[in-house]
């Protein structure tokens, strides 16, 4: 068993909270957070999936918006992290607070995972359990990368082994910004990423070191979905149909046909919350027609869900670090039943 | 036991249906469509809300389409609706086509729930469970009114209740389209409706037949949910603290406060994917602030979940024609109990 | 003649310098900012309108900023004003920024016209020169009321004017942001102002001291234009055909209808976009359709350019303050000519 | 001196017909279209730019919509042409409805320029006057190619004359309507071409007959502007320097900076709102930042006014298959000299 802490219940601190909840290795310990957000409001509403969960204040200057706000919480971060209570804390927060947070979890003992957001350097452990499952196991600390490199990985990886790739472009097309969120733009304007290659391609060598990649990305007034176009140039040509089927068979990638009406990231989001809490496609969805090859070329397109896909590479790195799972593959087959992601 | 058939399997066929398979006093018979779209595929997928349920075609001439998409049917929904085996079809088929299958509906004598798309005049039953409830035990049709209006009922009709209403003026900011729904705009632009008064007014006069209200609307480029903007004038005058205390008491009203981070549609939207599946608001939710009294005038804002607010009437609906709950309080209870709209 | 500097090229200052060069009784002696913003480039560029215009930096903190931008400035707005060379400062700053200004102007004697962002009580004359022109004259500063109140003021002054208003009910559909920003949402939500009546309201009465009116307000994605849906109910009834016929003929209203293509707001601002140079639409657009009366009910719909509709107020409340003018009839018919607003 | 009636006043067929007005070695005999739209009433008032101009009804049966619409039109466009009085029409006229024209365009023996909306296959002459002006030269019709491939050609023409490219592949995000058009979406969401690669490789190959290229797109919710992704591989290795100073000199190529505030299309789009009439940017826009070199790569991003970059282009048509001019630069130099596109 392994206790777990939620540092910062955003998009995607809440889903990890919800998530480890879900393991039968993993106890949630508490979940902490600087301010009654609605987020946490709602979470722990009676019902709610965090319902019962012990909130801490993550730090001690904090504690008077939780008075404020009339909202209990049972002591601070630092507190409990000394108590020795806690294995792993997940440090969900804004971009850039990890690295005030670090200290912390250093002085405390407590290992931790650091999410995409955070840079790189934070920790010489950036993780992807299709790529280096193995040698996270025992780390003090590990960074899952963000949700375009985690969906970059998880489809060019598997191309890369199959046919050794030379090269790969992608341009990613952002959406600009989660649904909860109302403040940011664009409204009806399309901002570039105007760095060429954008940070993407360095932020997929944090893993896949020798990966020749470059990336190009834009941001697009969309809440959905990122959706991403690929071209890679392979050593090994690639028949079309084998590409198919080597995507059908991973466990976080899934096929959609726009010939059956999953035309645009609309209809493919809408299928999500049909079947999944909150709607989250943890998958990587490639439109099936998109996929092609022409000599040394394959290209395709898939869409990204922001909120959530970095969901269960999250739960396999505190298996990894904690060391409760050695091998890879099972860490995985644990992680996708528990959270429902199965092939059919 | 009540046998119901969902004709239409759109954004409100889909969500009825799955309604319906929670109700202990109905079973759900089959449902049925004209062709194999893309959530009538999500829907019936192992493990989604309507695996294994029946799927009739609703008519001959779009056998076809069912067949050229490989997906089974069982028969057509005249053989079905001939055979006896329903009791109440709830016709969720897109505005106007409600006309052409109501000969059907006649001639195989079935009952039936229209829709607030329909025109008013397919039945003469106009419905909601806080106005006509008895009216309409045992009708042939009844028809749930449409998002909109639903909403406007529900909070304006306890606060005629209550103080006597002389007139109501209703904005609306309407959502254009339905988040799975790519095709239409406006991207950037507001539409409005320049026939002033809109027919919200009107329809809403098919359940309140002596309100005097008045209402004007706009389309806006938000897929999330409506938002209107209430104006009352009251006989007796009411006090803001009582006003808050009626509409909190009411089984499927919810008031939120922006100053606790709902602050726009998007945190009140995410509030309702973080504790209901689909994210349906089948509440109307009020913004608490927004509520203010002024000598005879009453004003407040609430948002409309177009997708799902009407889901509960229509269960209801259903109970009142079959004559299997009598009383509307009890089938209130029971249909928010079996969706999970509570008070807290 | 009057030499005139407008301070703050943004939406609204750029516009007005630019209308100010069109005026044969005012010189634009020079315009301020605190940076070389891609707009001050962009209307500074060779052949662009305000071409060879004296650029002034309007602190001399800011100095550095222009330096690092390679752009050139005449010297500090500061030391402009004390040479006694302007008469009338336009102050277009972000709101806020008007209160900190407000020292430097007094100091240095100039008078100044205040945008309608500015708290009301930054002067004693919130102006339009349809109501109390006069009474501004020779004034040291006036302001001229925001964007949506100006709308309401040129229609709702007017009907007033003729039928007595007893009471005015105006529900504002705002724009969220102007074209040019990338940066401010909402994306995909509606955020209303929960402050029931709105502030809009109140900052009528600055102007129309003695109407009795509420305001409630939401804000949508969309750049393009406002929307209000209004409903005021009158002394005298009013007649349909004769609402018209006084809105055809105010020199700053313009009737257009949706039956002949002008649906939306798209329709209506590309009308501008193919007539007036960047689209301004300094008309209130009233959609004709939309017009309607039941007893003492009148009800219409307009639209409303936050970019441009102030600008012909703003040129006007130059005329008046430095007393160049004294009719304000003559005024509103010069400027009008001059920006290219005419009756057809 | 060469005639020219515009056949379809929608968003292109508007600008060039103002663009031809503009032209001293052109005469606009007239416009036509099937009705009377908000864009032919708003052209033709009185100031506006195509005011005076000769209006025609586009086919017999559309007489009664100029009738009903109270609009006055001088006769059919068969009997225009038959007259003799038209040299060159340029069909604007909505994709699939020029191949309707065709045989009354052959009949009356007048040349034609098409727009890329049309099939390749209407015509053998796919144009651009930057690759093969001197074949269209007598030449009884052309097509201009669409917004998307013109900006392509223009960029990439270039490019390959300098470096020979062996390969190129561009990320094409489209803009999803034009702004006047209010019906379509997608509102918020992403939809692919999710025929890969899309079509607009091959039709930058109508032109540019030996480029290797390919391409994907997708479609986003904004009006303003398309923005490319391009990526190419030399031959010759090119100086990043190199490729700035070869885009700088291109008549019909502009250059601008990020970090001068041009940070979106919003931005950029502004700067065209306060130097052209429309707002039209007739130029590519790159964005100076993103153009990098890598050994034999190059990339760069940038933005297509879908609206009017295909104007110039068209003009140059017209002179080419109508034999006036015979030298394509003084083409050029001409048309973007009448239409203000310069140089600075």
């Amino acid at each position: 068993m392994v206790n777990v802490l939620v540092n910062g219940i955003g998009a995607i601190g809440k889903r990890v909270a919800v998530a480890v909840r879900k393991q039968d290795d993993m106890i949630l310990i508490g979940i902490s957070d600087i301010a009654p957000t609605f987020i946490l409001r709602t979470l722990t509403e009676p019902g709610a999936d965090l319902y019962g969960v012990d909130v801490y204040c993550s730090g001690e200057g904090f504690i008077k918006n939780f008075e404020e706000g009339g909202f209990y919480v049972k002591g601070t971060l630092k507190e409990l992290l000394k108590s020795g209570k806690v294995d792993v804390v997940v440090d969900c927060t804004p971009e850039g607070i990890e690295k005030n947070n670090k200290p912390m979890y250093e002085e405390t003992g407590v290992k931790v995972v650091y999410q995409g957001g955070a840079d790189a350097e934070i920790t010489d452990m950036s993780f992807s359990p299709f790529v280096n499952y193995e040698k996270a196991i025992g780390k003090k600390s590990a960074r899952v990368v963000s949700c375009n490199t985690t969906s970059i990985i998880r489809t060019v990886n598997i191309i890369d082994e199959m046919f050794s790739i030379k090269e790969a472009t992608v341009s990613l097309v952002r959406r600009a910004v989660d649904p909860w969120n109302h403040k940011k733009g664009p409204i009806n304007s399309i901002e570039p990423v105007t760095t060429v290659p954008s940070h993407h391609g360095p932020d997929v060598n944090t893993v896949m070191k020798n990966l020749n990649i470059k990336t190009m990305a834009v941001k697009v007034p969309t809440t959905l979905a990122h959706v991403h176009m690929v071209h890679v140039k392979t050593e090994k040509y690639a028949d079309r149909n084998r590409v198919i089927e080597i995507f059908s068979k991973h466990p976080r990638i899934k096929l959609l046909k726009a010939s059956q009406g999953y035309e645009s990231t609309a209809q493919v989001m809408e299928r999500y919350r049909d079947t999944k809490m909150r709607g989250d496609m943890m998958d990587v969805m490639i439109w099936e027609e998109s996929i092609n090859t022409e000599g040394e070329n394959i290209y395709w397109m898939h869409a990204v869900h922001s909120e959530s896909i970095v969901i269960p590479e999250t739960i396999d790195a505190i298996r990894a670090i904690s060391g409760i799972e050695k091998n890879s593959a099972k860490s995985v087959e644990k992680t996708d039943k528990s959270l429902g992601i199965f092939r059919e």
